[in-house]
């Protein structure tokens, strides 16, 4: 059943060693014969064979990603865009769910199962920094999402702060003036959401406005029901929001259900963003705007950064860590501009 | 960080030997002590050490569990059970992605990296017969899933006629005539769709009704698009639908949003029935009732049998394989009796 090098390199019109190069990552291939290389790949599905691999360099070919929740789409969409870039570079992923405990975060990053795997790609949660300073330095780790960390780690994360902006701007151009933040966490101390929380504050404060603190609504977690729960505090304030920017796509699904039910009309009354682009807001009664950060360019970062520490030679000093901001857009849709302005 | 045997014996107050023979499954413990032991492990969130338990076994304490797609929640809901049966055995679970390709599905059958694994829960979509004939009994295999093979491997899929049956009749129920089959496979020798089909055609036939082929639309896929193109041109038909039964619920979600789009009233003009309960159906504007597989009873049946399979003493005759049917049930929603009725 299994698709050769020697497919490959005949789909590819290259040969067999050629293939080979493109596949181990060796220089000396130009872009463009790479990029026919990789295409067969693909179209064929070949994936290299890893026990050849791991006999030949004494590593397992295995690289964990460890995600807080694989219900969350995003993390799902994230997984998938993972794998399918670590199949580039030859490698399968172990996937970790942490359930975004610090136990189970800390566990992960601190090198449990460090024999079978070669990198780690962990997403935390509530992971501290004192947790990340305890570990050793292999196996290499690289760390994606809003958490900032005084730590020597690669990062990859688009930029929260702007991203959130660029939600609340395009709210604000729309001539609303209340509006709530949906998604912040209890405890005000350990925040994943106060990058996206300090956008929208510091957007309205741009705009000459005064972010009222009595429409910033505190979740327990990022799910469907902490928004449609935070959405119905919302409406019965004496002055409700005239617009929700939500910590994610899930809370913000949650706030829309909530507004449905109540015959809240959206966009009119209340318009809506969220955070994530998950398919599901494409496909809801109302669609939904959201910031759709860039999950391939993510995945792809991340197994680079991974890859090319793992296969740093020893006796050099480390490269230092990096932080990488992959990009971001605003997806426009009817939870913001309604159904006609939107087709 | 780590959570130890004694952090649990004392949470559970019992000794530690007796945490151990339930951690590693040995005979001789009430249920009782058991369950209390199983509940402290739950609450500290103790994974066995996989290492030592490797070096003693010989064994790497890892399952692999491949899935078609994990952008469908139910592949991700399922993922998630896995992952939280396997660690009650003490295992960890490596995730494949075989995007539903046969030569992927084949080749994760075949035992690719079966050096590194004890066992594998496969769900597949496209593999056939004669690809499962072809593979070496170990390591174990347990097959998840609507496709039935004549094959000697453990099988764990709900009665897919029954739960088809079960929704059709609430349609019939509801005074529905002209009842829809979204999702056939256009290539119908190999219709994993068949099952559902099936139910469909067997319980109209069973109502004294007529089984309308025009009201059969073919996919290309399951997903949302999948569900909105078909719904699309069954409301082009002469004479459309009254009712919909769709294959997963990703499809059902694309018909809704057609159906909103194009303003008919859900469930007065068109009810709807979806497959899976992903949670996103609990959340839409008109929320949509679904056959509800047991995945908690899939997921653990799945990973006992791999377990007892992987623990069988390798002197003894294999056990023969199972057939096992998890549970299911109908959760009615507002896409097929609407709101009022509903609360």
């Amino acid at each position: 059943m299994g698709v050769s090098l020697k497919d490959v390199a005949v789909r590819a019109g290259v040969s067999v060693k050629t293939v080979s190069n493109v596949v181990n990552d060796y220089p000396h291939v130009s872009p463009a014969t790479r990029e026919r290389v990789r295409r067969a790949v693909d179209e064929l599905g070949y994936r290299p064979n890893a026990t050849a691999r791991r006999l030949r360099t004494g590593r397992s070919g295995i690289i964990a990603l460890a995600v807080p929740e694989l219900g969350n789409p995003y993390f799902a969409d994230l997984a998938t865009a993972v794998i399918d870039a670590a199949a580039h570079h030859g490698r399968t992923v172990l996937l970790d769910h942490t359930a975004g405990l610090r136990a189970e975060e800390a566990l992960v990053s601190q090198g449990f199962r460090s024999h079978l795997i070669e990198g780690l790609i962990l997403s935390p949660i509530r992971l501290e920094a004192e947790d990340l300073l305890r570990r050793p330095a292999r196996p290499p780790l690289v760390l994606l999402g809003e958490r900032e960390y005084d730590a020597p780690f690669d990062h990859i994360a688009i930029d929260n702060v702007a991203a959130a902006r660029l939600a609340v701007r395009h709210l604000i151009g729309l001539g609303r003036r209340r509006i709530a933040f949906v998604g912040a966490r209890r405890d005000s101390r350990r925040q994943p959401a106060h990058l996206r929380l300090r956008g929208w504050r510091e957007e309205i404060l741009a705009a000459g406005g005064t972010p009222r603190e009595e429409l910033v609504a505190a979740t327990d977690g990022y799910d469907r029901l902490d928004g449609a729960v935070a959405m119905t505090r919302l409406l019965d304030l004496p002055e409700p929001p005239d617009a929700v920017f939500a910590y994610n796509d899930l809370v913000a699904l949650g706030a829309l259900r909530v507004l449905a039910e109540r015959g809240v009309r959206v966009p009119e009354e209340v318009a809506v963003v969220g955070f994530d682009d998950i398919e599901e807001g494409a496909y809801g009664a109302v669609t939904l705007t959201s910031v759709a950060p860039d999950k391939a360019a993510i995945a792809r970062l991340a197994v680079d950064c991974l890859v090319a520490r793992i296969e740093a030679a020893p006796d050099r000093p480390p490269a230092r860590p990096r932080r990488i901001l992959p990009g971001h857009a605003l997806v426009v849709r009817e939870s913001t501009v309604g159904r006609a302005a939107h087709r």
